[in-house]
Formats: C-alpha cells, sequence, structure tokens
C-alpha cells in the first residue's frame, strides 16, 4: 500500500467537512480528536436536515451508540443522501448483537452500502449473523483474530471494506487483508476512542484517500498518537489529554517511521 | 462494617457491566470514571431497548439531570426490568424540587424501589416532602448534617440505602449511619462528579457489594480518589483529568488506609 | 468602558445560576467552564420544564448546535419566559445558514428579543441576510471584519447586543463598537469553545452587568485566559485542560492587566 504519511498529509491538506450522527458519549471527544487531526466536524442529526447536511460534507459518519428511534430515521436519510451524492460514509454499529433493536438498527443501515465499517471484534461477528459472539455491551468479547472469517464475509456481502479494531486491528475489502500493529493497552480504558476513531476514518475518506488503504493508514496513525500518548502518561486521564495532543503533533514522517502495518500473520 | 479495600477488590474482579440512564452532561466523565474503576459502562436510554438491557447488565443507575419525558419512560421500565431482574439499581433525583415536572419524575421513579438513592442535601431534603430547601439548580443550597433526618426517613419508607453526599457524606438504611469524610473541595468545581459517583456506586453493587456497606465504600474510594488527584493539581480542569488517573491508580491498599469512615458524630 | 475586572468580581460575587438549552458537544465543557467561572450552571431542555426553570435562573443561553424540532420549541418557550422574567438571556445562532432548517430556527429564536447574539462570522452574517457568506459548517469561513456591517445591522434591527468572535472579536450595539484583541490560536482547535463562551456571557449579564460592556469584559477574561493557558500547552488537549484552570485562575486584576480592549480600527 502507500505510504500512511501521504494519507495523513492529503487529510490535512483538504481539511474536510466530517458530518457526524454519532451518540452521547462521543460526541465530544470526536470533535476534539477531529479537531486535532486538522478536519472540521459537525454534529446533526435532525430529520428536518440530516440529509441536507450530508450532501454537503465531505463524509458522513453513523454511529449507533446511543440509539433512539428517532435519531435512526435520520441516520438512514444522511445514510441515503451521503450514497446518493457519491460521498464515503462509515458505519460504527456499536454493540450491534446486544438487543434486538440494535441488531435490526445496524442490519437496515448495512443495506445502505457504508463506504466502510468499523466495529470490535463483537460487533462484527453480530453483524456477520454469528450467534456465537461473547459481547454483552460497548466491550468486545471476542478477540480480533476470531472475527477475520467473519468480517470478511461481511465485506463480500455488502461490498464495504471493514475494519476490526482491538490489541491487532484488521481491514479487508473481502480479498486483501491488512493488519495494523499499532496502538496502546491504555487505549480501551478512555470511553468513546474507538467511536472518535469512526470520525478519524471518516475524515481520510471525505480528503478523497481510497477505502482500503485509507483506512489502513487512519487506524495506523489513531495508534501511533495512542503510542505516543502512553509515554508520559499517568493513567487514563492523562492519557486521553496526552492523545488528542498527539493527534495534532503527529506528521507524515513520524506516521511513516512508527506505522507497523502488514499483510503476513505472523 | 468490612473493610472498603475488599469491597474495591471485588469490584475489580467482577468488571460488572453497569447500564446508566444519565444525563448528557454526565455521560462521557462517568463513563471515563466506570473504566477508571475497571467496570464496564454502557449508555442505552431507547424505550426500544432500555428493559431488555437491564435485564442482562449487572446493574442500572437512573439519573434525572436532562430529563424528557421520553426518556422517563425508558427509565421507569429500565428500573422495572432491574427490579424483576433482581438487579441492584440506584436513583439520583439530580435537582429534584427545581421544577414540578422534576419532582413529579422523582417521586415516580421512588417507586419502583431503587437499592440506592444518592443526591445532594437538598435533592434528599426535597423527595422526603422538606420543602425548606434551599436548592435553586444542582448546586445544593442545604448542609448534608441538615438533611440526616430526611435520608433516614426517606430510607424507612423505601427501603432503600440513602446516601447525601457533601463535604462529609451520610449513608444510612433507616436505621444505621455511616459518615464518610473523604473528598476535597474541589470536587464540587468539576460538573458531573456528583453524577459520575452514582455510576461507582452501582458498579459496587453490580460486583455484589452489600448496598449499605457497597455505598460507604464507594463513597470513601471516590473522596480518597480525590484527595490523591488534588495534590498536584492546578486548578478544576487539571483535577478532573488527575481525578480519573486516581480512579484507576487506587489500589485496595490505599482504600483501607486512606478512608475515613465512622459511625460517630464528631 | 468600566474595567472589565469590576465586572469580573461582580460575576464571582453574584454566582448567578445559568440556564442552559445547549448542544450535545457543549453540554460538559460548558458546564465546566462556568464552574470555573465560579457559576453555577444548569442544563435543562425538556418543554415541562424550560419555562419554569428559566423564569428561576439569573439568565438564559439558547444554542442550536445539535438542534431539533422538539428542542426548538423548548427553546422559544424558556426565551419567552426569560423574556416575560426580565431576565437576560443569549442566543448562540450555530451554523445559521448551513441548512434552511437552521436558518429559520436562528430567525425565529431571533424574533424573540435576546439581550445579546453571539456568533461568528458567518453565523452573523447569515442572521443578517447575507447570503455571500462563506461559512460551511460550525466553522467560520469569514473575517470577523467583514460581518461588522452586518452586526451593526442586526443590533439596529434586533435591539440586541451582537458580539461576533475571532481572532479580534467585535461587539456592538448598533452605534457604539467595541474591539477586543485577547485569545490564541488554539482555542479554535478545542470543540464548543465558542459555544462555552456565550455561557461564560450569559453568567457576566446574569450577574447584572450591563449588556455591551459585560459582554465585552466577559470576552476578554475568556480571551487572557487563553492566552494564559496557551503558555504551557503541547497542543488542544493539555490547552483545553489549562484552560479550565485558567478560567478559575484569572483575578480582576490580572483581568485589568491583561485585557485589550478599544474602540479604534487599528
Amino acid at each position: 500500500m502507500q505510504q500512511p504519511g501521504l494519507a495523513l498529509s492529503r487529510v490535512r491538506a483538504a481539511a474536510p467537512l466530517v458530518h457526524n450522527i454519532t451518540n452521547f458519549v462521543a460526541m465530544n471527544p470526536m470533535a476534539n480528536a477531529l479537531l486535532a487531526l486538522g478536519a472540521s466536524p459537525a454534529m446533526i442529526h435532525a430529520r428536518e436536515e440530516a440529509g441536507e447536511f450530508a450532501a454537503i460534507a465531505d463524509a458522513l459518519t453513523v454511529n449507533i451508540g446511543t440509539l433512539s428511534a428517532q435519531w435512526l430515521e435520520a441516520m438512514a436519510e444522511a445514510a441515503a443522501a451521503a450514497g446518493a451524492a457519491g460521498k464515503p460514509w462509515v458505519l460504527d454499529p456499536v454493540a450491534a448483537g446486544a438487543t434486538g433493536f440494535r441488531s435490526r438498527a445496524a442490519r437496515r443501515l448495512l443495506a445502505l452500502k457504508p463506504t466502510l465499517v468499523r466495529g470490535n471484534a463483537s460487533e462484527i461477528l453480530a453483524l456477520a449473523g454469528d450467534n456465537t459472539t461473547a459481547g454483552r455491551g460497548v466491550d468486545a468479547g471476542d478477540a480480533v483474530q476470531h472475527a477475520e472469517p467473519a468480517a470478511r464475509a461481511l465485506a463480500r456481502e455488502t461490498g464495504a471494506v471493514v475494519a476490526v479494531t482491538g490489541p491487532v486491528d484488521l481491514v479487508t475489502d473481502g480479498e486483501r487483508i491488512l493488519r495494523i500493529r499499532n496502538g496502546h493497552p491504555l487505549m480501551p480504558r478512555v470511553t468513546a476512542l474507538g467511536c472518535s476513531l469512526t470520525g478519524i476514518a471518516g475524515a481520510f475518506l471525505g480528503a478523497g484517500c481510497d477505502a482500503f488503504d485509507g483506512t489502513a493508514a487512519a487506524l495506523a496513525y489513531y495508534g501511533v498518537a495512542g503510542e505516543i500518548a502512553a509515554s508520559g502518561a499517568a493513567g487514563p486521564g492523562s492519557f486521553a489529554v496526552a492523545f488528542i495532543d498527539a493527534l495534532a503533533a503527529v506528521t507524515p514522517d513520524t506516521l511513516d517511521a512508527a506505522a507497523r502495518i502488514g499483510t503476513a500473520d505472523a
């Protein structure tokens, strides 16, 4: 694949407007992550304007974290509008599988053809129809490795790129697979860091990056920022602050030097 | 009572899934506080799934901070489901007494038999039907001491353990009283720290701790973390960050050494 | 004008209760900013109580950031109640002009006679009916300087004081103009800092400060805190933390010494 630093340069130059319909926990840290990256976030979810705005923005991200029936309609309208306008959009199926409402919502949005689906292993297993998932809430109960066949099948079925994030991230378009070995164990100790990553991936796609390579670059960028932030952190609170600083500080050169993106299993 | 460190060990070992229906201000810091403690938070409030999820989770917390008519229905369904499933649940009657809508909501939820009610002095006075309360908004206008008879009466009337938090916290089951003298004046200078404490108490109960002793342990744990965080803080911003670090760093031994839980008035 | 430090002293002495109907991104940082200042924030948006509470509070702020049809009704009721009770209220027309829904909402609220309108240049241009605005989302695409005639016309038309914030802030009552040259380029890199400023301005008005002078004092106070916070910040994450510390630390004397409020264009 292309050097991830090139993708990061592209995002910084484009400063894409990213429209996010996300959960209440993630809204603030996601907006700050996008600003630190150099993108322009907008959080807009009313049915009266979600579709109109999705067509204006450079990318859309949809996250079902704190879902309601009303918001689901706005999500569907925004996703359809993004699709019609040829804008990339990302689906984050938070806690799919945990309740029937949530699983049905995720399947409905999936049918609207997201460019990228990003979830943890339990969510991707649930989306792919695997009922053996160990996920109960928003935290994954399954290993990324275990979700690889499901991710591949989901990508083939939907045409989306699928990213499964965890200690080692996986990106697949149904044929090719990339593994990203960046990140730090403090990352899942901060709430909404996965949700914010969905926004970051949206910014990479909104800047015109290729869905497969651009997603891998976004995951590496995020993980490298996590590694930098962890070096001086005293716990999850100071880590979260240093992480936003690192998202702003990581340069394309830093990213190219620190990214660990590979195709091999080893 | 049991050493509070034992309760903390129990929470860390169980990593309880805590379902929270809380206000928009508190969602993010509460999730981070629960992750720092070692619990697994989930914020789920749609009527379509709140009851279903409450039965799956280990504990439920309900906070009426940014209440709406729609959410109130989900809160009631979740509380009823938690009760039916034998799961502990905590009521946080934010600003009860400030408006009629809020007071009626709090009374309605109270009738669903929470395991624990946690509020500031003004809220507990309002819940107990005392109209002399000086509370106008979310900040207490009354001293904890002044709310002691109301707390005791409320506990007897409802069967719930009642916790009144402030400079010195009070926990009562209607008969016994414990006072917890941990904490720091910077704590009320950070928004939603009381709300987040409700989540922490939910985690202790969800891990199987006794409602009376476990609540006292949760309050001491929280206050000790506040004392540690304050030692290096330059103001409420850096305090809030250090507080999350401290919630993760406090060990059972630290807690046992620093907890100031007593039965005496002096 | 009066020394801004006098206005800050007045706010700290009054500790005004500020009722905010604001967006989901801003709720938490706005509440923390108000607490750091020394005010008492309350976030209340249900139609069942918004009007009742607005009459109790010392000031109201209304921000249309994450607008919905339902909330718009509560905003209108609260604004009408504040007006009827003689309480000052502030309108923050986030992303007015970006969608039709948003522009109509802003015009409707404007008709309810806010005491103060605070926006960025693109928003003020859109409110004043200028269709040449370059704003697409929440970030300004226009220079403050360019919005001066629109701000002046809007103030004359509505009777409100109008504040346009950016690198150099502008305050006008339609006749007089003040320019505030405090602040730091890191401020727009943190989400919701403009929204939080609306709350801070509400606190100054709620403490009884004059709308024109008090707004200028609030802007200078905010900008001075930004300058102090930036001095030790490693990026937008640590800046945001230091900013809350600085809001608490700035004294009236510090403010008087550092404020750069002027009437001249140079």
